[in-house]
């Protein structure tokens, strides 16, 4: 070929790799996942409503996917990570309180005693909560976030929490986007939590996330306007939050959700209602080996509702176990 | 050409007239607008920003801009529409409350009334907003404004409201988004009264519209999820509220801000306190003859600290009369 064929090709090439276009069962697609019955789901319902023509095609605008973070996208044991976030800020604070050694919830929490802190009840878990995540501007928050996602360790494995992202959900983020879909995280975790990290990890942007915030009020500091977080719920983002969520920052019904406990429930059902193609999936976790194993018998109880529903009425279910090939 | 050779220059060709490049001031870029101040600071600020390897250059994803609507991106005399649309659904519902012909803001809402509505205070206006925009569900509440926004017309153009768009800021959206920036409204309205049309009059998709609302909550009817509106504000997003509603549901900064009244000056003093390239335009109603004239002593006192920070600050602002070619 002449230069300028040469050049048109890579040109061409280029193009048609950024067209976003149904993708198949091609070998390429969703590597980590085993071909089992989830995979299959997936891919098939992508396929029917991205084929121009088909009578469940959805036009790109409609294609949005919502995802639940914790136990969906990244592990949550022992305990979601933001509370070890949370512990960790106690640590880091202590010096400026020397009463907390003797004061609960603090106390427990310096040690990361999680049974101690959780004897104190709502109110000491509220209590946590304000010393670590309220009274410091929104910039400040984000930062001491940035710090801590690129260095804490996950108590058990040692590894970066975010090196317990799911990597078949990584796949999945890709594949979706690829056909057109716009991805969000609709979280009971904190959005001002999530927001620093979600980009670089998921490829979803601050404006996709969506999760339980406080109140935020405008102060002027050094004659520069700054957001200062309350100690006061805007958004509670789980169970009957999660559609006042998506409703209030999206605006339109998701045709695709994602989630694995009873706090996603409401959630996958608000999508599920909707008219035309649908897809709900529910991950399972069973493999104790390479993440942990827990369902409906969750001291918790947080996964005994979505479980049942999900089974009743046929959502697609993935077996970590058997669906993923690697899980981090 | 072979047939191939054709095939991959088609494609090229395509592909090249869809990669967001910088467009300079050649003669189709924002044809409503003079070649005056405005313009050419828009172009020049867009320049700067979009030039790879200048020191001034943002990343796509952080090209965030945002919008305020009423007296923005369309007219908001004689009172901004919503008010209208309020009005009109008082005197749709009227058969069914006989009591309202005898009773304020009732009687003063069914007759057009302004002097008469404003005379009963908050309270009054309250009341109104309450049996026209609450309980219902988001459902049955878009429905309505899809009507409407198709129907109504205004009192003294009898045109259709989304007739009263800004051609030149539907070239401004259009440019920005030519360059890689994320179009939002940030309105003191209300988000579920501008989402239903925001997309096909604006190019602005709901999750990218901002504005006041009022609490949600999730009930069943005939088994299926419904979210029903409360007579109770979850966000005023108006001046303080514009950079709470910005940072909950953007979780960025915007680059560039787009107002006109007292309204939208946190917003702007938010997005220009931010480091890099900014820009900050306040719209100018001096165009008696094609539009309203009216800024600081218009009587709701709505134009007069927001304009003389524009000034003060050496903001880019847009005289109607003089930068505009074409209004509507």
């Amino acid at each position: 070929m002449r230069r300028a064929e040469h050049l048109l090709f890579a040109v061409a090439a280029a193009f048609v790799s950024l067209t976003p276009a149904p993708l198949d069962s091609q070998a390429d697609v969703l590597p980590s996942w085993n071909d089992g019955p989830a995979r299959r789901a997936i891919v098939e319902f992508v396929g029917r409503v991205t084929l121009n023509g088909s009578p469940e095609f959805v036009p790109v605008s409609e294609r949005i996917a919502v995802f639940d973070n914790d136990g969906t996208l990244w592990a949550e044991k022992p305990v979601p990570f933001q509370v070890m976030f949370a512990l960790d800020r106690i640590k880091a604070l202590a010096p400026s309180h020397p009463d907390w050694s003797n004061k609960e919830p603090f106390a427990s929490a310096m040690t990361r005693d999680l049974a101690g802190v959780a004897a104190t009840g709502e109110r000491g878990v509220l209590e946590i909560m304000t010393a670590t995540h309220t009274g410091m501007t929104t910039d400040e928050f984000s930062a001491i976030v940035r710090e801590w996602i690129t260095s804490a360790r996950h108590p058990q494995t040692k590894r970066l929490y975010t090196e317990m992202v799911y990597q078949p959900m990584l796949e999945l983020l890709g594949y979706l986007r690829a056909n057109g879909f716009k991805t969000f995280i609709v979280s009971g975790g904190g959005v001002e939590f999530i927001r620093p990290w979600a980009e670089r990890v998921y490829g979803i942007p601050p404006e996709q996330v969506i999760g339980s915030s406080g109140k935020l009020t405008l102060e002027s500091r050094d004659g520069r306007p700054v957001l200062v977080k309350l100690a006061e719920i805007d958004l509670f983002d789980d169970k009957e939050g999660k559609p006042v969520g998506i409703h209030s920052r999206i605006g339109r019904r998701p045709i695709a959700a994602f989630g694995n406990s009873d706090g996603d429930l409401q959630m996958l059902q608000w999508t599920m209602a909707g008219l035309g193609a649908r897809f709900a999936l529910f991950v399972h976790h069973d493999d104790a080996e390479r993440e942990f194993a827990y369902d409906r018998h969750d001291k918790l109880q947080r996964f005994s509702v979505g479980w049942d529903e999900a089974l009743a009425r046929g959502w697609t279910v993935v077996s970590m176990r058997k669906d993923w090939k690697t899980i981090f």
